[in-house]
């Protein structure tokens, strides 16, 4: 990024970095040697720390749609997206650096949107934007970076679950999934909908849980739930060697009113679906060590933490459903090369 | 990115890292301490040095056309592209995470190609691929971010040029120019035209060059020449509060054989025109105080560096000609979104 006045990329730049926190050449910021403005930007090594750094796409007509999503929205959710990686880790949050490809068009109110949603994410999340890259094209592609610290030793991996562990997830799944289907189907929908959009445009930022969880060696194996449950478990598993078993009627679910699950057409297992295979929850799913469970009480208070199965030493990922019956959980959430080919 | 090889998206992931030199999750290369196939990369932190990190975009339409660009000058340059800010700070390169967003035609023998010219970059940088993510998309959109290091308090930036300083460029400027011009007209090429194509398909990489630079601290500031001499000498002098006077007769640029201007229907001054507003050399432009011009002499061998000008106190940007007379130089080089709107 550049600082130079005198052309238009430089002045939607200065736009971006008026409404974002953000650190420009001369910044004396804690850490940051160098922000916004020259070749690349800087930040000092911290002793004892190891650096965790995560790049992620937002797409338009992939992860977003213009005519449904508000630029507010999607300034927010790409940010709040890439910053959940640091969250899965237990990561304290950093910097970020922007790659932002937009028409013309869009260069107008839309950018002001967008950029005050980004900051209101990055204000949350407490990171700051240090550089970054900005073309134009037909469509709106983001690809944001974000750049975190654990304690060296301290960052929590996929791959640490172990056979009898007891898994965990954050908050209710599901509920942005719920969001998606009301915002798709009904765009002039009442103050009352407008409640339950939220967790689809405002996805929570869990990183003071997951600060929290790497601090306490509260869990095995951590990872968020970006993609739906069923997948996103089965990358856990996978990466750790096990399988697990998931009691379906403890899965902490969005609840749907009989209204709207009238209006949307669902079917009487809309909200176990949604929660198993919505995504886009970007809350955490954890192995925790049975004797660690106990940990659970010093845990934030903010958020509800709830146990849904356990690791087994069989591959396999199994769901019992409230009758006692087992069946397999098939992977049914969001790969981008297999959904539509 | 996931290692997970049950889906589409993973697998090509795979394909990606075994084509480019990348650290898995049980990656023991020095220094990553986790790479792809986790919800974030890690690496530790060096003391006594900072991290430097830069992200750019390189785009179908905006950075490359399908149709007259190959996949693997795509991957090539891409890289070559973002690695260039780590040249510009004198920083020794460290890792990598790719964005990759493409229609699913070309996940065959494109992807393959781009993996390759990838590779061949990856591996002249002595830079590791350590994460990233997939998308697919209607056109293709790749975002790379760099990491690097510099011992502390050593890169080189933007600000530091002062007035009476010598103004230095690596190599020469415009064949990249001057590749795309013969790309763009003339596609069926002999063998002769491929070797004028090869500065703008394949790019030098001058990571020798400036981490020489900034240990030997013989550059004041320093940029890459990324969007044109013209328009980044503009942005240097702009970050440093100083001007520049160019000797024209001076500024070391690609030859034009007589056959090729006319077959280009290229005027008398398109050599020079090409080296001050061309873009895409990525060569290096540093300001040198005249008592630190004498270490040269030790310079690494194969790049050239040609005295082109100097820094004055008042702020304009001049070009003197042949025949001595002075204009001010116009920044013409590339901006996205002055040039068409």
């Amino acid at each position: 990024m550049t600082t130079v006045l005198r052309n238009k990329e430089s002045k939607l730049v200065a736009r971006i970095s008026a409404a974002v926190p953000s650190a420009g050449v001369r910044a004396t910021w804690t850490g940051v040697r160098l922000g916004i403005g020259d070749d690349a930007a800087m930040f000092a090594a911290r002793p004892g720390f190891d650096v965790v750094v995560s790049s992620d796409l937002f797409l338009e007509d992939a992860h977003f749609t213009a005519r449904i999503h508000p630029p507010e929205s999607v300034g927010y959710k790409s940010l709040a997206r890439a910053v959940s990686d640091l969250s899965a880790m237990g990561a304290e949050p950093g910097y970020f650096l922007l790659n932002l490809a937009l028409p013309p068009a869009k260069t107008g109110a839309w950018l002001t949107g967008f950029a005050r949603g980004l900051g209101v994410a990055a204000r949350r999340a407490h990171i700051l934007l240090i550089g970054g890259d900005l073309a134009r094209s037909r469509t709106v592609s983001i690809a944001i970076t974000v750049i975190g610290y654990t304690r060296a030793g301290r960052a929590v991996r996929r791959s640490g679950a172990r056979p009898g562990d007891l898994i965990y997830v954050s908050g209710r799944l599901g509920a942005a999934r719920l969001g998606l289907e009301i915002l798709s189907k009904h765009q002039g929908a009442s103050a009352a909908a407008r409640l339950l959009l939220a967790p689809h445009l405002y996805p929570p930022l869990r990183l003071d849980l997951g600060e929290w969880i790497a601090r306490e060696k509260f869990a095995s194996a951590m990872m968020d739930i970006s993609d739906g449950l069923s997948i996103d478990l089965s990358r856990l598993c996978e990466a750790s060697n096990v399988g697990a078993v998931i009691d379906a009627e403890r899965v902490p679910r969005a609840a749907i009113s009989p209204q709207w699950r009238r209006r949307l057409h669902l079917g009487p297992d809309a909200s176990l679906e949604f929660a198993l295979h919505g995504g886009d929850d970007y809350e955490l799913v954890m192995t925790v060590p049975p004797h660690r469970a106990q940990k659970l009480r010093r845990a934030p208070s903010r958020v509800a933490l709830t146990c849904i199965g356990k690791i087994t030493r069989d591959r396999r990922i199994l769901l019992v459903d409230a009758n006692g019956r087992t069946r397999p959980l098939e992977p049914k959430g969001w790969d981008h090369f297999s959904r539509h080919d």
